[in-house]
């Protein structure tokens, strides 16, 4: 497998062979490493001097479900530390096929930048991008297609990439060809921009990977296939309801974050369930979903396309994080609404978590009421327009909240939290607070662990086991959601693919390796140890109806990596 | 001495006898000491946590000239580390005749606020100021006036400390009871609007100070008098030119800020030079005055009153880090129209340091012309209607080019630098990257020193000597301009005074201790080392017409406290 560099000023690039085959450098532990080696630490996020990573993590391409997430990782100019988004799609597959474990962009193009993967060599071509600039994502990808009828899989940024916004996303396309899936968190989006590269597209290959042991691969094929089809949870609810179906878990423990995070509960719920959304998307027909598969293969499918009245595709897919921060959040409970808001964000290649979050903030500062779809439109629209007001809101919630003299601001590391109270979920709490990665609840998410959520006994520990595992999923480019039903599989499948001999303390170690790199990155980076904390207003104020605060000691989140 | 502390929240006041009267706890020496020991450096700087400091220097009220400097401290909104930023004016003369050493405002008031400190018993006063709200600050003093007519002297905010805005200033008045002078830098009007406290007023006393021997007070009196009166520089060169004299020596070395710091000379400084601003006031004559003192008895009367043809005041005073910043770069070579823009600062209570930046970042982003009066009033007039895009600008330079996507901004630790490009008076540079009160002119001015300051060498040494000085001066309550003719008077005069022993190392080890103290809550604060640097393009962009670049190391930079 191999890396390839591309330096964007000078139009060049180099290869590089992994000089160990069997390293175990993929996913997220491979962006952090690259950055941790190649990069100032304290470089402006937003220069050439930040490299951007796109890697495949150590099973892609095997035809495993859930085993082709691309990670993608910089410097994010919202925390100031290191970043690793990872989304599904088939662009690390794609890029795996053409043997590739990596493609780094280093420096910026001085014109905007289309970069082609050829299938033939992995020859890498640089092309003029111009008349692609301003197009939004399914804009971009339709005349990416058109263009090059051999591609595989794009990734590209919409209008607030360009413009450096630091909510930018990067869009993959999924299995259809549509831009759906995204690298959504840290502002990655905006690092491309800077780089004025517009799209990537991976060319179609024939290829296949090279394995160490065929049969024994094709064997915890079978059982790794058969253990998620086994789960009630992967097998059933996922397909069933999505990530929406979270909706009634998180409102039953009062963790819903309700109008800018002041109430954590909501009569109104139901109206946005993952029940009531999959009903309805049924009820539609059409073009709706359910059990839509991010990546071809997936067994799991929590993905869906929401179609309007009459069963045209409004956006694909609405998951729970989005329902939350661009609807809960906004104190909005009308499904066709948040879609709407939703397609906005994808068309323009926009986090929907950091958007919400700094709209959120935005009507707390009187820019609108919670609840008004009309204002939250008005809002995006601003966003779209790139008005002074849209410039500072797509710059994310914590400089909205600077700005506009709000108090409640939902960030950790100058990045928005998801849709998880901290005081009524507190072992994600402290995984927000405690995570490299700023505020981010996939860094390890709590809320499916079988404990009092509302309780402070026992989530630092909740917080570092699935910090520990979720991690080593990332660099595994492992859908998180698999790896209860396969955790015992996972060291096998990577021994029989790369002739190693881990054994079961195998994820866990590389999540720890993962996590430690990405801690040094920031500790170089100038981040504060101050940083490990929540807003204030989480410690303070009470959460109706339960009234929880969070009461994690300071002192144990800004401890909670010393002993590593 | 006695220090006062006002909590807001409850409405009660304590008062601290300094335990040893000798101690040399004054100005920014006892801001930095009592934030130090009472605030949790990690606090949010808009709220209720941070106290907001007052404080005398060692020598107030001792009718010495320039030593009776208000320091007004609290961990700054802008920074996100302590400041002290010193003012002349009237304030701490009247608050020493109390037998204050420092006023300690604590907590947030529930409603807007003012604050008496009655002559007799030094009984504090808290009364309701909702009458007061939304007055600028002469409006506001013309209230306080009428009201208490035994008023001494005002500290008071202006809309924008009400407001919050990160670039809102302290407002204190001078000898005329006229709004005049600030303690501009860091945002403190912020903190102080955080506490609602809209205005501090001191009523008169015939108190003396107690001094330990008066007649070794008079005779160095004498000779401190007696040595202003005999240095060119503070005899004749600031009382005729004032600090806008600097003009021409700026511009001579090349580093003068041109529109957003893209050159350092102009052949049009002559005409907003202090020279020209000299024969222009006197020429129009009316209110206008040149040696114009900022505090009763001053002999160096640097401050002047600027009027208009008519020979009417429009601002007063009018400096050379206000032309600088809100003239030439924004592109302004007209004294009349920065005449105009300064007198909005400072009815708004607004830092023309921080609001200059902000506006030449906004001009560089395109939202106004460099050279055009109109589009700066424009933006000025965005900040005082309270616009989005005037919440940004008045939120400094730093957030404003982050939001607009600008690259050169002007900043170091988030803090507009003053009119001094540090390309080309380069130990200046080494000043505002490395003093622990953010990009900060005052804290170690090179400009004075006999040297080359566009070559590298050197300018650690002078940066350093600069700031052990100033920070001493700031410790004792003395004006910068005063200390080089009487340097060896100032421990005698001490020591007269205080019944102390100090030799001349005094001011420099006192600088020091004060240096330490600020660098360990800077430190605390979780500031990274890598704040002490300057923005990219300082090191990398040639400032024409010269050339130079900005090449102190960057290792020195952040290794320039170390040994201390």
């Amino acid at each position: 497998m191999q890396i390839s560099y591309v330096d964007l000023a000078t139009g060049t690039a180099r290869r590089e062979t992994l000089a160990d085959p069997s390293a175990q450098l993929g996913g997220r532990h491979l962006t952090a490493h690259l950055l941790s080696s190649s990069v100032d630490p304290r470089c402006d996020a937003l220069s050439g001097e930040n490299p951007l990573v796109f890697a495949t993590g150590l099973l892609a391409d095997l035809r495993l479900s859930g085993a082709d997430r691309l990670s993608v990782g910089a410097k994010s100019p919202l925390t100031g530390g290191i970043k690793e988004s990872n989304s599904g799609g088939t662009f690390a597959r794609a890029l795996a096929r053409l043997g590739h474990r990596a493609l780094v962009l280093e420096g910026e193009a001085s014109d905007w930048t289309l970069l082609y993967l050829h299938a033939d060599g992995s020859r890498l071509e640089l092309l003029p991008a111009y008349d692609l600039v301003g197009l939004d994502t399914s804009e971009t990808v339709v005349h990416l297609a058109r263009r090059f009828p051999e591609m595989a899989a794009a990734a590209l940024i919409g209008p607030a990439g360009e413009r450096r916004l630091r909510s930018a996303a990067v869009a993959v396309t999924d299995g259809g060809g549509a831009p759906n899936r995204f690298a959504a968190r840290g502002g990655l989006g905006a690092v491309m921009g800077t780089k004025k590269v517009k799209a990537i597209v991976v060319e179609r290959s024939a290829a296949r990977p090279a394995v160490h042991d065929p049969s024994a691969l094709t064997e915890l094929r079978g059982q790794y296939h058969d253990a998620l089809r086994a789960n009630p949870t992967t097998a059933d609810w996922f397909p069933t309801v999505g990530t929406a179906g979270m909706m009634v878990v998180v409102n039953g423990v009062g963790g819903l974050p309700v109008c800018n995070f002041s109430r954590g509960e909501s009569e109104l719920a139901d109206r946005v369930s993952g029940e009531t959304l999959a009903d309805l998307i049924l009820a539609r027909g059409g073009e709706g979903r359910t059990g839509h598969p991010c990546a071809p293969g997936c067994v799991v499918r929590c993905s869906n396309v929401f179609p309007d009245a009459d069963g045209r595709a409004v956006v694909a897919p609405l998951e729970y994080e989005s329902i939350g921060m661009l609807g809960t959040n906004l104190g909005i409970f009308d499904l066709d609404t948040i879609a709407q808001l939703n397609r906005v964000c994808n068309l323009e290649g926009l986090d929907t978590i950091e958007v919400g979050g700094a709209l959120g903030v935005a009507m707390e500062a009187g820019y609108g009421t919670f609840g008004s779809g009309d204002d939250a439109r008005r809002l995006l629209e601003e966003i779209r327009e790139g008005t002074v007001l849209g410039m500072l809101l797509g710059n994310g919630a914590a400089v909205t909240g600077q700005v506009l003299g709000v108090r409640r601001v939902p960030v950790v590391k100058g990045q928005t939290i998801s849709a998880y109270d901290p005081r009524a979920v507190k072992g994600t709490g402290v995984t927000f607070a405690t995570t490299p990665m700023g505020g981010d609840h996939t860094a390890g998410l709590t809320i499916f662990a079988k404990m009092d959520h509302r309780a402070a006994a026992g989530q630092l520990e909740a917080s570092r086991t699935s910090q520990l595992n979720r991690a080593g999923a990332d660099a595994l480019g492992l859908c998180s959601f698999h790896l209860a039903p396969v955790a015992g599989l996972l060291h096998q499948l990577v021994n029989a693919v790369h002739g190693t001999a881990h054994d079961e303390t195998f994820v866990q170690d590389l999540g720890l390796r993962t996590i430690q790199t990405e801690l040094d990155f920031n500790r170089r980076a100038g981040l504060p140890s101050t940083s490990d904390r929540l807003p204030a207003f989480f410690c303070t104020e009470g959460l109706p109806p339960h009234g929880a605060v969070f009461d994690v000691p300071v002192e144990a989140l800004e401890g909670f990596w010393h002993e590593d």
